[in-house]
Parts: structure tokens; C-alpha cells; sequence
């Protein structure tokens, strides 16, 4: 059967009919009132989902990853030294987009499905008397592991120091809740295709005062990225180069569903979706690799069955029930697969996707006592 | 009248039902064989629209000053000499990038509407005996004014001369002719919402094997529009971040268009239509900002008549027609207007514009002599 393939990755992730049908309009001109409108009503949207009156937020034509390279070349000098607190794959990317702009880096590190402790950081950050430590990044949720930092005390603590807070949120804004003026996050950035319910495409970015005081000083080359040619724009209600006037407009559908629903709803559901699908799954006999304590509320990282092989899963969720669940990246490729339940998810599809897993390693448990039988 | 707006700018242009009804299908995942041939396939299909075997090909998430950032943070040095050849907004915004990123810029210009002739080149050229001269950066069909150069004529001077050439096809590749090979073209960059018919949001760059040899030994910092992640991730038949995948499903459905129309029959019709709407405007008594000769297919850029100022037609195409022309930009702004004719465009769209542009002028000369009557 056509068309009826169900994504449960950590992105792209479902997206509503609305903002279907809006993305099939055709295209407005960017220079237009009409566009300017719909542009500024986005902004405003953005600043209630970062719970920010402070920052300036900024959408880019470019994926999650051209944001990280925009926050660094934004505050960065070659020299700085920077913090990054690495839990996977994007923890880690943070470190070698600073590396590339020529930061002098200092990673601390967890094992793939843990999280660092606060007082880890707090440790570190009273030893650098000098304030060598000019940037800190942080992952709030890291997609290649399902767990999720302790943004908020973090915040405090990198605050209390001095150093300019870097944050990934790419699947965690709009999942989880993030108080960008109230933790004192400096800057922070994100994709459109996670908790925004439309496709891969855009980026977001908040930038605060005190970012713009690292934004004076930094001598990183940029062009496309530069705050100060978004800001100026910004102030015209407009964008310095041609956006991606579609996904704009559906971005905004998928701002009314949001605001609909509420933000402490919406928080409070993806919460929920998360606590059902990881109990059901431990009843099915599943290990995690995170703990309760750190879980994302995005993303779930599932340890095959004994016996069962990570891409025999993917191949039944795929062959037998048109579900597409992620790999592991990197070190954890074929140790775990990774359901993402991010953005347009609802309980029906948490009891759903319980059900065919139960049937999915059944079946593959079956087949492999069959194989293991008949190996004797 | 709602839902019958009609763009005539140089960008956004028109999007065939075809490509709208692909946008509005839910996003496939990035990591799946489905989406890899689908994307190959565009990538195939990019070869033979510019003309090439030996360029690799990539497409960026990102507006068309992206790839431009690209092109430069690829092959750029800091105080390599950088020939810039600016004919409007788009050649200057080359020698932005190349300073910003640390070149020493020389700019050869021409006056607004013009071109540069291919043998001022030339000569610079042979006087840089020492062959200080690393890279020269060249606007093929420049959006702001209409005017083309002549590329095939430059590409074969800078080859000659040993220079990389880095070529702005943004509004050129898809309506004109563009041989990447035989005219010895390095880096060229275009854009998704422009000949491509689809909305903005992705941009495309070709690198020539002369380009990798600046590559290897550029210093410019990147990570986002690094060409070794690229091409890293095409030789698997993917992306190294996660890419517009709705996008690159439209823009195969556009190639299909485009392949079933044939590459000379939509460089001719580009030709054809441009000449129409040159010929009919003059047969109105409207002047041309650009000579026949140097005119881009893809743009005419046109005085409005005598005492009639370019936001009053802008707002008279607007409101009595619902079409929407571009103003001038810079120094052209509200000096000229601009009509776009690439892409999606039919010989009855040029025809209904000549008679609305007659109606329109019209119209506006009528309230003029009424007003300059009245004033006497």
C-alpha cells in the first residue's frame, strides 16, 4: 500500500495536513506587506516558544547545523577558548564547528546515554579563575542518545561565571520546556523539522544581549550567517537574503496549532507520550539507554533484544508496518535504534507504535530461537 | 479576488500545480534508498542542465548568497587577490564576501545596465604578469539590472589566465545557455527559485577539478558549506546534514518538466520570450535599461514612462491586476522596475503582460496629464 508510510525518526517528523496544504500554495513575494506580516507574526511566535522577551530570534534558509555554525562564527574569536559539554554526536559537533573557527576547545564528555552532571560544569567553571573559558555549548536534548541535559541549572551556573551559553535545542524547543531569558541562555538554536511540525528547511536562532557583546568583539568571517545583517533586516521586517517564503507561511499554520493546543500542553504531552512509550517498552522487556531521570522527551534510544540485530528491527518496522525508526550515529550505529516522538505525535500513535513493537520483536525473537534451534 | 496573484519578479517566480502538489506530500526520511535516488537523480540531472561531466554538483539548504559564501569559503585564502566584476547588486555582493573572508578585492565595474567587455578582462589579465590575481568572480545574468555577460568569452580568458573562475548563475542557469565544461567554468551557483521553478530555499553549486586544487589548499574556515563533507556524503548518495528532502522531491518533479521540454527548446523559449517582451515594451514608448545585446533572458529591467513614478506602477500592476513587478534595487531603487521571465513563464504570460503593462502606463500618463493639466 502507497502513502501511508508513518516516520517515527527524530526528524523530519510528521506534519499536519494544515501545514501540507499550506506548503502547496504557491509562493508570495518576499518584498510583499503580506509576507512581511506573516514573517513578524512567526518572530513573535518563536519569542513565546523560547519564552524570551529579551533575545532577538532570527530564521534561517538552512538546516540545524547551519545555525551552530551561525552561533559560533557570530561570537567566536580564533583563540577563545571553548567549553563543550559533549553527550553525542551534536554535543560533539558544536566542538568541531568551534575547532574549525579556530577555538582553542576543551570537551567534557559522557558516555553515550548519559547526561553531565550540573556540578560537573560548576567544578570546572570556579577552576578558570582567569575566565579563560570565553563559550560554553551544550546539547539540551542530543538527538543521537535521547538524553537530555539539565539546561535550567546549567544556565545558572554558566551565567554565574561569566562565559557566553551556547545551546542546541534542536529537539528540544517546542518538545520540552526551555526558559530562554529566565536560565540565561545566550544563544540558542533550532530546526524546523522536529518540534515545529514542518519539514527539514529552516532554522531558528535566539541571540541575547550579552551575545550581541560577543558578536562586537568576534573576528570570525561571515556573510550568509551575520546577526547584524539579520538584525538590520529584522528592523525592516524582513530578511537581508531571499527565505524560504513556503515554509514561512507554514510555519505559521503550524504556530496556530500550537498556540491552540497551549505551550504548558503541549510540554506536559510530549512528556506524557514519552513516560507511556518508555513503560510500555520496559514491559515488553526493552532496555533504554537512558535513565528515566535523563530522558528527552523527543527521542528514545532502545536496545535490540538479545539476539535480534538493529537492522533486522528497522527492516520488520519498515517491510511489515511502514514505520521508519532511526539507527543509532556514529558509535552507537547498530548498538540501538532510536524512536523519535517529537512535534505532531499523539497518544494513539504511542499505543500504536507499542503495539508493533511488541509485534516486531516477537516475531524477530521467534525467527532467531527458530535459527538458534536449528544451528544445535 | 483571492488565490490569483501572479508573480512577475526575478524570484520568487512561478511554481507549476505539479511541483506545489509534490511539496504537500508528507516528507520521506533523509536515510532512505527512496530519498538517495531521488536525490541522485537530481544531481544527475544538475550535470546535464549545466552542461557538465567533470564538475561535482551539491545542493545546499540554503538562499543562493549562501552558496556565494560557499564558493568563497572554498577556494579563498586571506590576502589572496580576489578580481571582482561587478555589473549590479549581486557582482558587489561577490566582493563583499570575498573581503569579509579576507581577500584583497579589485573590482572592474560598469555603469548600471551595462556589461563588462570581455576584452577589459582580457587586458587586466595580461598586465597580472605575476599572476597575483587567485580568483575572479563574474555575475553571468546580474538580477538587479537585466544584463548578462558574455560568460563563454570569460571563462576561456580566465582559463588562459590561470585563475579559478567563480561564476553567479543564480538567474542565468535554466533560461540561458551555460556550458560548465567547454566554457571552463570553476565554481557556478544558482538558486531553487529561479529557472528551477520551484520556491526559494535550496541553493546548488558546481565545483570543477581545478576547483579542489583551490580547496586543498584554502584556508578559509568552514563546516557548513565545507565541499569535502559534501562530496563525502554524495559518493554514499546522501547529504552530510539533514537536507530539505520536500524540496528535492519537487525539484525532480521540475527536472522531469524541464527534460520533457529539452534543454535547447527552454533555452529557445527563454530567448523567444524575452525578445517578445523587449519588442512589445518598445512598441510602447518604454525604455529599456539594458541594449539588446547584453540583455539577460531571464529579467528586463524598464524606465517607466515620463512622470510616472515606478511605485505607482508597481502599485498599479498590484492592485488592478494583481501582478507583482519588482522595484530596482540600490541605486536603482525607484529608478527602474523590474520584470522577471524565467522559469514557469508561457508565451501567453508575456502576451497578458504587454497588454496589462499598455493598460497600466496608460492609465498612469492619462492621471499624469490630468495632473500636470490641473497644476498649470
Amino acid at each position: 500500500m502507497q502513502d501511508k508510510s508513518f516516520l517515527m525518526i527524530p526528524g523530519p517528523t510528521p506534519v499536519p495536513e494544515s501545514v501540507l496544504v499550506e506548503l502547496a500554495r504557491h509562493p508570495i513575494g518576499h518584498r510583499s506587506k503580506e509576507f512581511s506580516d506573516i514573517f513578524m507574526s512567526c518572530i513573535e511566535d518563536l519569542k513565546w516558544l523560547g519564552k524570551t522577551k529579551n533575545s532577538d530570534v532570527f530564521i534561517y534558509t538552512a538546516s540545524g547545523t547551519g545555525a551552530m555554525e551561525a552561533a559560533i562564527a557570530n561570537s567566536l574569536s580564533p583563540g577563545d577558548k571553548v567549553l563543550s559539554l559533549v553527550i553525542g554526536v551534536f554535543g560533539k559537533r558544536f566542538s568541531q564547528i568551534a575547532q574549525t573557527f579556530g577555538a582553542n576547545v576543551e570537551i567534557i564528555s559522557a558516555e553515550p546515554g548519559k547526561v553531565i552532571a550540573p556540578n560537573t560544569l560548576e567544578q570546572r567553571l570556579a577552576e578558570d579563575k582567569n575566565k579563560e573559558i570565553k563559550i560554553v555549548t551544550v546539547t539540551h536534548s542530543e538527538t543521537s542518545t535521547g538524553a537530555a541535559n539539565d539546561l535550567e541549572k546549567m544556565g545558572k551556573i554558566v551565567k554565574a561565571h561569566g562565559a557566553l551559553l551556547i545551546v542546541d535545542a534542536v529537539t528540544s524547543l517546542g518538545c520540552m520546556n526551555l526558559e530562554i531569558d529566565n536560565w540565561g541562555l545566550d544563544i540558542v538554536i533550532s530546526g524546523s523539522q522536529k518540534g515545529f511540525m514542518i519539514p527539514p528547511g529552516l532554522s531558528f536562532i535566539y541571540v541575547s544581549q550579552k551575545a550581541w557583546d560577543f558578536y562586537k568583539r568576534s573576528k570570525c568571517p561571515k556573510f550568509y550567517w551575520d546577526f547584524g545583517k539579520q538584525k538590520k533586516s529584522l528592523d525592516e521586517q524582513t530578511t537581508p537574503f531571499t527565505p524560504n517564503v513556503s515554509f514561512i507561511c507554514s510555519l505559521k499554520k503550524a504556530f496556530e496549532m500550537m498556540k491552540n493546543e497551549g505551550l504548558e500542553n503541549l510540554i506536559k504531552r510530549h512528556d506524557r507520550l514519552k513516560n507511556r512509550l518508555r513503560a510500555g517498552l520496559k514491559e515488553l522487556g526493552l532496555n533504554l539507554l537512558t535513565e528515566d531521570k535523563d530522558a528527552s522527551a523527543a527521542i528514545t534510544a532502545i536496545y535490540p533484544p538479545e539476539g535480534v540485530s538493529v537492522p533486522d528491527i528497522r527492516a520488520a518496522y519498515k517491510k511489515d508496518w511502514d514505520i521508519t525508526v532511526a539507527n543509532g550515529q556514529d558509535t552507537l550505529k547498530d548498538k540501538i535504534f532510536r524512536v523519535g516522538h517529537l512535534g505532531f505525535v499523539s497518544d494513539r500513535d504511542i499505543e500504536m507504535t507499542l503495539t508493533v513493537t511488541e509485534k516486531v520483536i516477537k516475531k524477530l525473537s521467534a525467527n532467531n530461537l527458530q535459527l538458534t534451534a536449528g544451528k544445535k
